[in-house]
């Protein structure tokens, strides 16, 4: 093994227990990886970084409680980030300061400015980054890609995508109150909308320009407990929206329209997704639990002339997702970071990626606001 | 039976042979109500008149080759116009000149000044107007809105409409070439989504605000036989759009999305059309065919927390529309007029409420030009 092909020291940031997302997303692909070993994690204290090291039998590592100071250990290549979205910005920013690679959660950060900040300090820095917009690692979205590049649909005339955002409907729990201020940039809009929007954009080219509609429907929000939903009697004031919506059109010419609902669809509907084509339709359908395309894997089904059944796509198997393992879009992303490494040109979401995505949702306040028709490109 | 019950003499523009709209829609009812009797016809030709009454045995009546001497006829109360849009104001004028009452086809007219011409005209005049917007009659949509009224799926979150236009997809039947140059007014926007957007304004309530993209898809159609739709090799210039969608904001607070593109779902999926509220969510669904909602009866089915299999609501039976008699709506529409009659206050879509849509018609084409989002109320 060259040194090139040496596994890749990890330093994660937020790996807490069971039932973090780092926990449910992460763990897994990176100790069953070849590629990679974590040797470093940061908690908000050592002794939760120790018992998180040691539920998830890390072997011995370096604990820390700062991500400056994570950042700075000479055993670490790549700092992983999955922390709370206020807080990427702070623990991001040491690691790239320190010229290590970064892997950071979606969205990127809080706004578009500090994303704008974080990806121009990487880009001078010339270290590698990469973003957890998972979606365009499931095996709908890489397939509906591949038949819309080899022509199957035709010219794509319109697509069109229904979803409900899971979460972030009648009731909020404990631990997602701090996407309740809208400036926290972490709610509907950007992590529902936004993991959405992105597997679009990535299946049917950007979109060109778009109105977008947003509505807080429930500005006064009951609090329920995180797991069991239990209704706790606290109501917060929310200001993040819960409703979004789109229309305009692609940069392929054809239109678009996106609205992401938030909760779960009463009627198990939580994703439909169409695209249209001059000769085919292909549909892309999720579960009923939820429209996070990064976690469920959709179903896929192509139409064409003449052919009313269409036809079921068949699909690589996305294992765990019913048990609460959310490990295989992310472990597809890690795998093409790795990929990368030996020259094999896999697609990596990196920052520079991630900062069109905040541009997008940035243009989706401006004309919610404004009333005006936005570009973003 | 008082002067006032005397069943109201109709003379009907644009009775042409069996697969007519009129013949479809009309006869039946007209034929079978006791508040109605047919007594004059106009077509192109005396001739094709005399044959139409013949071939929908209508017995002795006036016939006519132009709408002028129709309207003068001193044994016709109400003149029925259902010929080709860009006609209709030519049909209507001279009717509501004589002071008859004008029943006619949606759209009114071919563009909004020639609409609020009309409405302006009939409310000098007096005279008491019906438009053909039936989606308003169908059960699901009376069935929903009562529900809703009801409080039965609590405050309105957000509607979303999506659904195919049946016809204006790849090919043009030969009859309808008159709607491919957008001024003519008689197309995908102004039929289909013209029809369907009405129903969902009648049932959640006008949009207060929106934002509309067009586009034309297929600028150059080939055209097709009218019942089989075989080739003729012909391929005309088309500048109507084939592809809309919209995002705004209901007048109740929720918000709305709807979008219609041309021809058939090749899945099947022509019409979902669904309604969430604090309480409850209502699922409308047509079938394969088409999402016209004034031809075609959509399903519905509530939805309400802790219910998640939800339930299929009853509704009146629709016959006939699968062997193209779509004379239900129409149907109930005139029943409602000739309800008004006697006091019952049932809704007539009036030439008020046209001119309504045809003013949210106009916005969509002013937002999709000029990237603005608009009112029309």
């Amino acid at each position: 093994m060259s040194s090139n092909t040496q596994p890749k020291r990890v330093g994660t940031i937020g790996l807490s227990g069971p039932g973090s997302w780092a926990s449910r997303a992460h763990i897994v692909p990176l100790k069953a990886s070849p590629h990679y070993t974590i040797t470093a994690l940061q908690n908000r204290t050592k002794e939760s970084a120790n018992a998180a090291a040691t539920c998830f039998d890390l072997g011995p590592l370096n604990v820390y409680d700062d991500p400056k100071s994570l950042a700075q250990d000479p055993n670490v290549d790549i700092v992983a980030v999955s922390v709370k979205v206020p807080h990427h910005y702070e623990a991001v920013k040491p690691a790239i300061e320190a010229g290590k690679d970064v892997f950071v959660e979606w969205p990127l950060a809080r706004n578009l400015a500090e994303a704008k900040e974080l990806a121009a300090l990487a880009k001078a820095k010339g270290i590698r980054t990469m973003v957890g917009l998972q979606g365009r690692k499931m095996p709908a979205a890489v397939r509906a890609k591949a038949l819309i590049d080899a022509g199957k649909i035709g010219t794509i005339l319109g697509t069109h995508m229904y979803a409900h955002g899971a979460i972030w409907g009648a009731a909020c729990p404990e631990n997602l109150t701090y996407g309740l201020p809208v400036e926290n940039g972490a709610n509907q809009v950007t992590i529902a909308f936004g993991h959405l929007i992105d597997t679009l954009c990535w299946v049917v080219g950007e979109v060109e320009s778009f109105s977008a509609t947003l509505a807080n429907n429930r500005p006064q929000i009951p609090i329920v407990t995180e797991n069991t939903y239990e209704p706790t009697g606290q109501i917060l004031p929310k200001t993040a929206h819960d409703y979004v919506s789109i229309t305009g059109k692609l940069v392929c010419g054809g239109v678009v329209d996106a609205t992401c609902s938030g909760g779960l669809s009463r009627a198990g509907k939580s994703l439909f997704w169409e695209i249209e084509g001059t000769k085919g339709t292909l549909i892309l359908e999720g579960g009923p639990i939820g429209s996070a395309v990064q976690m469920f894997p959709p179903t896929l089904r192509l139409y064409v002339d003449g052919d009313a059944e269409g036809e079921e796509i068949e699909l690589e198997k996305v294992e765990g997702a019913a048990k609460g393992d959310y490990s295989y879009a992310t472990g597809k992303a890690w795998a093409a970071w790795a990929a990368e490494d030996v020259g094999e040109g896999y697609p990596v979401v990196t920052f520079e990626d991630a900062v069109v995505r905040h541009r997008m949702i940035d243009a989706v306040y401006r004309s919610a606001e404004t009333g005006a028709r936005v570009t973003y490109l």
